[in-house]
């Protein structure tokens, strides 16, 4: 798979991930080490809960959406997150989950810093296998240039 | 530890988690799951990137931080995350750290649509031993209250 740089992307490009399954074993394993709440951790208590059943952190939920997005955008050196705005889970995510990530290059420009790199922002739209939007953020990264500088 | 309801916060609360010590181990495990990028994976490698050396994914100190931040707020039933705004990184977290959050409510207010629940606005801030702030964020939770409705 070719690997990307910043002079490769313009405003308005827009990328499809592959999916990745979210199972309960998962679900369960990543609320135990990071987010050790009745509704990540136990389908039986999660029941009782408004949620009527095992949803996934929203952290967890990003963590899979930084991974559908790295390696679907592919950086030469990777991309190095700047920081995130509106992040929101507007739906759950649920054990048997596939989800997929949108993402759109918001705009672009050359790194005052770091002369070999640029910075994007942009927008990812993470959904579920029902068309649902389980995740949607805007993002800044820092990326690198050919060095033809 | 006493769990905490809505009512017990005020806003310009503060509070200091318990501290969490971020291994080489750790680090590289989860860069291979959700951000397999060389920065996150590979000690050698990452001495040849512009951090001269591992660092944490930033979704992993994110992750880091629910951890430290729902065992110190202990909400009875869970505080379940509406939104985050703003989360920065503006500085490495790297193998040996040790870290800590410090948590402040911002404000506070009824929910609409949920009776039983209240929302807070809070700021938590992610230091490490050298004094060094890791990740700043703003988040909304919907929090329970004791039912006296």
């Amino acid at each position: 798979m070719k690997e990307r740089y910043f002079e490769d992307l313009k405003a308005s490009d827009r990328f499809k991930s592959s999916t990745y399954n979210v199972t309960e074993e998962a679900i369960i394993s990543f609320g135990r080490e990071f987010d050790p709440q009745s509704f990540h951790l136990d389908s039986a208590k999660a029941k009782q809960t408004m949620f009527e059943g095992l949803i996934a952190s929203g952290w967890h939920t990003a963590a899979i959406t930084m991974r559908l997005f790295v390696q679907t955008l592919n950086f030469a050196e990777g991309a190095i997150g700047l920081g995130v705005d509106e992040l929101r889970w507007p739906n759950p995510v649920r054990p048997g989950d596939v989800l997929e990530v949108e993402t759109e290059i918001v705009d672009l420009r050359e790194s005052r810093s770091k002369p070999n790199h640029g910075i994007i922002r942009l927008r990812n739209v993470t959904g579920n296998q029902r068309g649902e939007i389980v995740q949607t953020m805007m993002a800044s990264a820092m990326v690198p240039k050919r060095r033809v500088n």
